[in-house]
């Protein structure tokens, strides 16, 4: 009882006057306003007409990328107990909203602001931005709002990567606080960096860190964020023997992981071809042939290598090396050759193994769903391939097999920016939650499973 | 035997004559043509681009809101039992074809007539419309076969609200029955005086009854027949006892609720966006992004909420939280500015959980989805909430708080004629179905389960 | 242990080294180009903008496509057994993958090299195709690799198709063979004939053969080379009994054939009006509205005639009753009136329901899904319907009820062909695969089930 008090107090005494006082903050502020309705836009002309697609491009876009939320939500499902399914879904469910209502109000200020690239986010310098608050003021404007929505759904992804690698284990309102930090401060400065006009997207070695549609920013940085959680949490019961050799802990429905697989797919068409925000940009067919070159290489790749291995054709290889070869792929989208994108997929697929095989069997660090290796390794190696197989033909960008070594050389420096950034206050997010409501559910709680206990009801009735 | 026999003589005839005298009618009648191929159109000029355009955008948002029909699917089978999971999935996947058969012979051309919004849409008055029957003659144009299949999958997620609440002891063939009359009276009727130039979109008071995208249309109407219903069937064998309290009858496979849920959300977003029926609005933006604060608010509020009232975090509560919030702001679309979205879904939130305990505990009426409380009383509150927060941003529409009454009388009016039409018709229709075929299913199929009675086989196999 | 090196070294000897060498053969040949990323379109002017809306609508109907995986993957795996779960989504998204890699290395090539609808499609004759393989050259172009990838969606639609005839106790290194077969040969070669510029859709009598969006390209050839497969590899143990007589065997979830159909329902838009690859021809209004009508009076048929027969509703028939609706108006798209699609969907409900009785009961061909009777007999019908119904309304097509009998005959040309060149083709490949690796898993494993010993794994777990 004074637990359940003491609980619902966090909810209270910290969630609820933080929203509330936004929100009263909002109300008393929207008076100026951008163009909401595209008042000043003559959609009769050529000009107004190519507005138009535009806006519906990057809208039906942001409309795909939601279905990756329905993707994540299932593969994960799918890999984890009956017991703790509807926990699973929670977080990811629940970390999507609360992620969004953070990114309304300040993640999306803080990355896009300065950016110049709508109405309403003229404020901002190299390290932060800082316009845009609550999409107020000249950010109520038609274009700013399309694109925070579209941006929105990356947001989320970030921090849904995490839930995976930390389920069945980890506390709901924990992670959902951790979503929080991850929405408002962790992945909206460093966006800033790459995306809002910060200084890795101006390195001053004539050439900038590239990452098209955020192999780094999301799922990068997703991954390695899963990693410190991971450890910090710890493995679930019964994961590591006392000799600290693994056990195998069964997913509990794999169709789901299939349907889960096929939904990201859908989702990551809109993810890919939509960061060029434009249909006049005629590279959204290369993009969409190279990302999917990478889907079905990854897969054959993971599938036969699996094969020859063990003898066994395992469908979730196939499915976690298409994703592999997609979040590589993500980096690089027009940049690179149709071949370059089969060279990147099957080297995803290996990394993907090696990795899964180092978490699992050497850090001894439990990812149920194995986005460490997915999302956080595959996600280093898009980065690095931009500067490997950029063949120049989109945007002057070019990699070693044009004979040109700076952009590589930008590719890491943004790589271990990355890595310094995530993993120090990732570690700090981590660690305040720890010393303050506590990353992980009661060992009772976890045997019997965190439905019954947290949720009050089971997934699944057999009558 | 003889049963079956009466039973299928109500098919043989009552609605095979009907289908067969219609086809007949339509193919001897289909001569005459509007422009099918769009042959007088010129689509090198930035007019026939544009043409292009919105056509393209009206049939794209159309196969999104399909996808709500998986969403209902789902959402309701999730929280029914395994027994009935079949019976359910039956009556939500044949009232959309029933639905929209009876949509496409007069449904639309009630509804449409003399609207004038396509071709052959000419005749009718503020009552009721009378051309367009099967698409025919003037009808028969690339624009209003665009406009009719957008507006056929608004007409079928009205039916299919229905079919949660009455669920798990509704008799299939009388659903059926119902969902003709539905989609061919009751609907199209009360849609033409909203949207078919009618009275309740003129009235003369200064300002027209407005419901943006169907908050009472759609949902208002058939969380209401919803009621009516799930009143009269009675509640399911078992939910109450015999002091009046409920019994909680758990839902066999929750994560299909969220799977729902999802895929309701994707299709929403063409729901809501699809109905400016016209790219050259930009106010998508604004409908898009309001409909996704509302989205996330309605979770938040419902999660948070329900976790402080029983200490535990309640997804299916988030999930009916999210679709009670979008709901709410189907009406007001485009008219309101962000921050009233998110007062709008916390304010559904409340009247959700309120509605909810309402209905189960002083209604004492049997509604197993939630139906009443998340598309009924939200569908009323989305329509009054366009009188207070609409800002006069979008087509003149100025509610409350830019200090003027005349839109919220208007709402009013439009809230008082939907509830005594919809609670009149609706009540005459399961009157008379309750007279001739019945509306319950025996006692006994009720408690072994519809499933192996109606369909002669069971969803889920153990082997 | 030797026959596990012995699988392995199939895939070592066979596939490996032509992936590789295919491969090293692109890297080294990918020098020239077209234009991959738009630069030498004027995006600004009406002729520009143009071409990015139909870009759009060719890439998001691609998109829409895919889905249709996920509609197969999940109406097949609910109409199977549990145990075999895994072992078909395994065989249907691998195929996917496989088929779509060989598509790109040179099935494409083959099948519109000379069709001169895109960039680098010049060289071919009426037989056959010679550019194109792998994207390279000219064919790195935007608008080339568009189409490629709406078309590879088609590819491997027509082998999915087969996976679900054959499943519970096909080889899957066998179907991936086949697959490789099927998208490198039989389906490229007769598409060339049909959609590339070859014999078929010039035919010397005045009336080339049409098959809009793929009832005989796509959805015959997949359900005779079904046909082909299902014979050859036997049916299940246990289906039927020593007398010939068939027995029943229960799908394990039968919700997740509604998620399918609703799944490829979804795709099925994109599949035909993606057709016209472009937006501007406004015939796409006429095509989604016939396939509409056609999805609900196929159910509708299906639902009432069954009930009549049996005193049942059964829902699997109602989806089937859709598909087979979707299949036989593919090939008529936009030739036809509305009414025609009623009719021709009508007829569809009836042929499926023969030809089910007549492949399980007189073939005794054990066909799990029906994919014989819905993709097969339906395709044929499809494309006879045209030669029938067609009403001159668009591009000229005129069928019987115009009084012109010359496209009918076009139609049973290209039947004729279809089947003579499957049924032989399809047979050549099922008895090399037969004669070297063996279509058949052994007794024991099916009987166990397949997930277990091919996939080291169950796909559920009860806890």
């Amino acid at each position: 009882m004074i637990k359940k008090l003491r609980k619902c107090n966090i909810v209270k005494s910290v969630l609820f006057p933080i929203f509330a006082t936004l929100l009263l903050f909002v109300i008393l502020k929207s008076a100026e306003a951008g163009d909401p309705t595209g008042i000043t836009t003559n959609t009769e002309d050529s000009k107004g007409i190519k507005s138009s697609l535009n806006l519906a491009w990057i809208l039906l876009c942001a409309f795909l990328v939601f279905n990756m939320q329905a993707g994540f939500s299932f593969l994960g499902a799918g890999f984890l107990q009956r017991k703790n399914t509807l926990n699973y879904l929670t977080m990811t469910y629940m970390d999507f909203c609360v992620g969004s209502f953070i990114y309304w109000a300040f993640g999306f200020a803080l990355m896009f602001g300065g950016s110049f690239l709508a109405s309403g986010l003229d404020k901002g310098n190299s390290f932060i931005g800082f316009s845009g608050f609550f999409l107020m003021g000249n950010a109520h404007d038609f274009y700013t709002l399309a694109i925070w929505l579209y941006q929105v759904m990356f947001a989320c992804a970030t921090c849904t990567i995490v839930a995976g690698a930390v389920a069945e284990r980890f506390k709901l309102h924990a992670h959902l606080l951790y979503s929080v930090l991850l929405c408002g401060i962790l992945y909206p400065i460093y966006g800033h960096w790459v995306w809002g006009g910060g200084w890795l997207a101006n390195l001053p070695i004539g050439a900038g860190f590239k990452d098209f549609a955020g192999s780094g920013v999301v799922h990068g940085m997703g991954g390695m964020v899963a990693l410190v959680g991971a450890w910090m949490v710890g493995p679930r019961f019964g994961k590591y023997n006392s000799d600290g050799t693994p056990n195998i802990i069964h997913g509990h429905n794999l169709s789901y992981v299939i349907l889960g697989t096929l939904f990201l797919i859908f989702g990551w068409f809109g993810f890919n071809v939509g960061s060029t925000l434009s249909v006049s940009d005629f590279s959204i067919s290369v993009i969409a042939v190279n990302m999917f070159l990478a889907i079905i290489t990854g897969a054959i790749t993971l599938l036969y290598v699996s094969y020859i291995a063990t003898g066994k054709s395992d469908i979730t290889m196939a499915c976690n090396g298409s994703l592999a070869g997609c979040v590589a792929i993500t980096a690089s989208g027009a940049y690179i050759p149709p071949w370059a994108a089969v060279v990147i997929a099957i080297v995803a697929g290996f990394i993907l193994r090696s990795c899964l095989y180092f978490v699992e069997f050497k850090l001894r660090i439990d990812d149920p769903i194995g986005a460490i290796a997915v999302h956080g390794a595959n996600g280093l190696w898009g980065l690095l391939s931009v500067g490997i197989f950029a063949d120049g033909s989109y945007l002057g960008v070019k990699g070693l097999i044009t004979g040109s070594g700076w952009q590589l050389l930008a590719q890491l420096i943004g790589c271990v920016t990355l890595i310094v950034w995530t993993f120090g206050v990732g570690f700090l997010i981590f660690f305040l939650l720890e010393k303050t409501i506590g990353l992980r559910v009661p060992i009772k709680e976890e045997i019997a499973g965190i439905d019954a206990y947290e949720h009050g009801m089971s997934c699944y009735q057999s009558s």
